[in-house]
């Protein structure tokens, strides 16, 4: 019988196996190394540890699996199609072709049972911390005694070069600092990464790093040993106020004739290397595509097991309806991803009598406002909520019970341990960007995240990701230009607007004003995917006319003159009220001008062109362009003939921001010396590329 | 005697610490709590360890000093001036002021005795490692028995913040791996950072991290004791096979009111604080900027000790010239940043009969060909030397020789252990960047460093530092569009083209084929910052009249047509071919164009008026851009009567390369077709803004 069982299991690993490679070699691309080494360990958490229902991929009390080593994706194409997700063998049999569901390297929302795009490496890692701390913060609101609606693991795999990058190490140092003990991570150690034998550029001691984080480490000595890898998990599961490493020591490309080299990494096979491979791994069929009818029977059972566990939760959730009518309907709304009644109301309000207020402190206001609306809006900033003045008020922080105060020990619910809202990331930009995407992908929660605008580029992977999957947050970048004076040029963004501009499917919005800010806020609520908010360090005048309801279009007139226009000046954030003041200087020399602000381009693109003709109507050819930044990206609202107000191939300066302003040409005055000269010189400038008005 | 000497000690101590709070204070801006707690290991480090020579700060063999922790500027301000630097108490009164040399944070090149830019929290920790690597290399390169002519340590002091950052972890890691011995970090170990208390969100084992790294760690429990500091900074250097952290437990703040709070972080202490600071530290004289005597004579005895030390190692130089003409004319040269006579000959060249080749490929050769004339091209990749293919052949690989093989111990020079070139960086693209950085500030070498472009989003923050720096060194990112093909959206760049060209003094260069590749790396080698080279995964036709010289210029006429052209094609990279192929296409149709190559759009940008109006004649309007990429950054080349054939709002897919190429229109035909379309509307296009021919 356990000779049976053994051999099954047995029969089963090597299916997967046989599957993987079969799939990398019919497209003749791909990385067979990983699946080879990894499938024993793969094997035993899909099939004895891991609750997960192949036919409702989206149950929401589901374990999580991050495969964070994303280039073996034929691993998990095959774990997916044989556990009986919805993938059939033809598309494991069109992988990475046009539109197939099984690209090279997962993708969020393009295959079933797919938790997150994976492929850079490191990323997988941090979003499963993300994805863990959400689970404990859901826990900690949710559950009651007796009553364990929210209560899954979240499972990684990752590789020697997940390990690596310093994302994983400032995601595991804040998952050890949090104790977040339902997070499980299999490390696929097999001493070999695409360059050589890891000998050449590593040799940590990863057991004891991991200890120094604060995790619980166990080694497996032989990752074809499914008993042990499974006591592993289970021990791991056992401790529950540390994250656990697993140490898995495994054989790249085990049983193909180049086991062990890093020529197995990233290559295929080849037809007769994944022959011999089969024949060693004592696989029934060398014939492509062979899946043992046995082994799909076997891995099939998963589906049957997800439907009951799925069942079980269902049951849970009804005992807990009935007893916490109103926490149910919450947890419900929540996962859902809708957002309360009324969740914009109350938003505060500034008017042109205020006195200057800085964005970034604005920002603070709103998102207090609607921290105290929206239960869910769940983060914090990089060491500096001082400076960002992002933190929730009353709110508590995110941390383990274990810092409680001792007579908050205990405590249900409220603002205690995991309940706590404020996240302390810790100076770790890039892994705040990871996990919070890991927050996001995990449901029932809108992260937010915070730092120093110029610090979006430690964070620029993450962000790209957040783009790539649509994950739902708001990234909020203070000290958003020159503006931060002093600190000079290391803190001062220069090219940083333009470039996040640049990330597809990324909505950039950088506020003129205190309403804007609202607006801006009020957007990123509601928009499905991220957005990044720029707001300043310095005080700006709350300007007539801004609008919170115009923000979602991107763009807006803001200042108008009687008639045709004789110059339109373009602005964003601290800039606009310059534009402002620009015009009456213009209007008091004769010249007509129409400030427009535009503090999202990618949304203002998206207006229909009709909208935007309006605002920018085309047969105005004078145009300023002012932000303190690069010019680049503003030719196309400037147009052939007009004008950009920017910082052109230099960095910025240490000084106070009013001096570093004025010495780069950020004055009313300049702005309007400006546009006089754009107005002057068209009709030169019309023919000196042989054109004149019709 | 002893306590004279220890009350001496202790003044100049307080002296540093007077000096920075005036400093901090006067400007009214600033970070006095560093500077409080970290001036007795700066001290100690500073006036009995440290080799250098304030009269000469750019003697050649110094020991490297980074300060890592950049907000503490004022302390290394107050060590420069009270060691002797040319920085007079003046500039410490124009801290933070307009084109003062006492910048906000420290800047490299504006202040003499600042060895590099820090600030952004990790890089100073990681430039610290490249200048470590950057010494054991030119060490095991020139230095003979019986001639330590190279033989200088690196000392950085880094805080908590520092230890947060995943880039420093990637460079603790490497530099743990290489055993670079003269290595020393203190570690200002004070529990606070600027959002409370660290424990908020670390609580890491420091010292069992980095012996996880393999690193030698030794704790000092008083950062004011002087002489515990000295002697474990003696026995850190007496460990000459492994870096050394020594963890200084300190108080932030020390002697001031908010000691050991976050509010001491980055805020002035306030005129009364700073006078009742001076106070409780027993300072002789609470007026501002009040030096005491005895500690300035103190001190500026390091002027001496300095002038001293370089004249014994002149004389070292002296006989090791007598017994090495050669090497040290050799050595003179590569630390003088001179190329060697001919280092640009015998580059390969390529005609359009050969066949289509990969410009990483063609890079390969091209850096083997430079680095057998070059012997300071020292570098290498982010694991993916097979893919990048910028390994040096017969150079060896960067190593502690203890990994050299048996047979090879104990050889000098040639490429065994540290002398060879090949630099292994594991998976850790960021520190790569950031560690080539420091290599390139040590001097005597010009690094490269390559990984696929996708990745340049993890080097981000040190890219901008190069920039900023003007550090002389090559990044060659390869796998450089969607070309990339199946591994999909993940691993092809979109957007990485145009954000890289945003990063003020950072020169980018996308080259058409090899003969441009060729071209691309000459420019790289003369030009004194930072070039990033952009190539190709795929194999790109080698086109007729693509120049080596031309790439300099930015951009070139490279097929012309009779007369005046009906239409520019203007392209880069793998997309000028393309373009090429869609001129003859329009021939057939009896329209005339002009394709322009722009391998840089910076370098083109900089050259005068009249060429680019020759390249680019102002007045043909129909115009179309071509490049794999985002739209965004073409519009000026395209003007506003053009189109842009690029990749809009999206990301790129998994696919075979050509099928990919095609679905995204990046096609000759596609490119034929807009230009077609582009001529026949230009006179609707003018009309609509009421515009015509003059």
């Amino acid at each position: 019988m356990t000779t049976t069982a053994a051999s099954l299991d047995q029969l089963c690993v090597n299916t997967i196996r046989a599957l993987a490679i079969d799939t990398v070699q019919n497209a003749n691309s791909g990385h067979p190394g990983l699946p080879l080494g990894a499938a024993p360990m793969a094997y035993a958490l899909w099939t004895r540890v891991l609750r997960h229902s192949p036919s409702q991929p989206q149950w929401k009390d589901r374990d999580r699996f991050v495969l964070s080593a994303g280039h073996g994706s034929a691993l998990l194409y095959s774990l997916l199609h044989l556990t009986g997700y919805e993938l059939p063998l033809e598309e494991l049999k069109r992988f990475r072709q046009w539109e197939s569901r099984t690209p090279g390297h997962p993708e969020y929302r393009e295959t079933p049972g797919v938790e997150v795009t994976t492929g850079p490496l490191g990323q997988g890692f941090a979003n499963a911390v993300g994805m863990a701390a959400a689970e404990a913060h859901l826990a900690a609101r949710f559950n009651r005694p007796g009553h364990d609606v929210v209560d899954h693991y979240t499972y990684v795999i990752a590789g020697d070069g997940d390990l690596m990058e310093g994302v994983v190490h400032e995601a595991a140092a804040l998952a050890g600092h949090l104790r977040l003990g339902k997070l499980v991570c299999l490390y696929d150690s097999n001493a070999i990464c695409l360059g050589g034998a890891t000998n050449l550029s590593y040799t940590m001691d990863a057991a004891k790093v991991f200890e120094g984080y604060g995790w619980h480490v166990q080694t497996v000595a032989d990752g074809n040993d499914l008993d042990a890898v499974t006591k592993a998990v289970e021990a791991a599961k056992a401790v529950a106020d540390k994250p656990s490493l697993v140490v898995v020591r495994t054989s790249i490309g085990f049983g193909s004739p180049k086991a062990n080299t890093f020529g197995v990494h990233g290559a295929p096979l080849g037809a007769e290397a994944v022959v011999e491979t089969k024949k060693a791994l004592g696989y029934p069929s060398t014939e492509p595509f062979f899946v043992a009818p046995e082994a799909l029977a076997e891995m099939r059972k998963a589906v049957e097991r997800g439907k009951a566990a799925e069942a079980a939760w269902r049951k849970k959730v009804d005992a807990y309806r009935a007893a916490h009518a109103d926490l149910a309907a919450e947890l419900e709304r929540a996962l859902s991803g809708a957002l309360p009644a009324g969740w914009d109301q109350d938003l505060p309000k500034w008017t042109p009598a205020d006195k200057p207020v800085a964005t970034r402190a604005a920002g603070g206001k709103v998102i207090n406002a609607l921290a105290a609306k929206v239960p869910e809006l769940f983060g914090g900033s990089a060491d500096l909520n001082p400076s960002t003045e992002t933190a929730l008020k009353g709110a508590g922080d995110f941390e383990s019970p274990a810092f409680q105060p001792a007579d908050k020990q205990g405590a249900v619910g409220g603002e205690w341990g995991y309940a706590g809202r404020n996240v302390h990331f810790g100076v770790r930009e890039h892994a705040m960007a990871s996990v919070s995407n890991g927050i996001a992908l995990h449901g029932g929660l809108v992260p937010f995240s915070a730092t120093f605008f110029t610090f979006a580029d430690y964070m620029r992977p993450a962000l790209r990701l957040a783009a790539l999957m649509q994950a739902h947050q708001v990234f909020v970048f203070t000290h958003d230009s020159i503006g931060v004076g002093e600190d000079g040029p290391t803190h001062q963004p220069i090219e940083q607007a333009a470039s996040l501009r640049l990330i597809p499917r990324l909505t950039v919005v950088r506020p003129a004003d205190a309403n804007e800010t609202a607006g801006a806020w009020r957007f990123a609520m509601a928009h499905p995917g991220p957005v990044a908010l720029l707001l300043t360090r310095q005080a700006v005048p709350v300007l007539e006319g801004t609008a919170s309801a115009d923000v979602a279009k991107g763009g807006y007139v803001l200042a108008d003159c009687e008639g045709t226009p004789d110059v339109l000046l373009v602005a964003t954030g601290s800039e606009v009220h310059l534009a402002v003041e620009a015009k009456a200087i213009l209007a008091g020399r004769g010249v007509k001008a129409r400030v427009v602000s535009l503090p999202s381009t990618e949304l203002f693109d998206a207006q229909p062109q009709a909208y935007r003709d309006a605002v920018l109507p085309p047969s105005v050819l004078a145009r300023v362009a002012v932000e303190a930044g690069v010019p680049a990206g503003w030719e196309k609202y400037a147009g052939a003939f007009g004008a950009i107000v920017a910082i052109e191939n230099r960095f910025g300066a240490s000084a106070p921001l009013k001096v570093v302003m004025e010495k780069y040409g950020f004055t009313a005055a300049n702005v309007a010396e400006k546009a006089a000269a754009v107005v002057a010189a068209l009709p030169q400038k019309l023919a000196a590329v042989g054109l004149r008005k019709a």
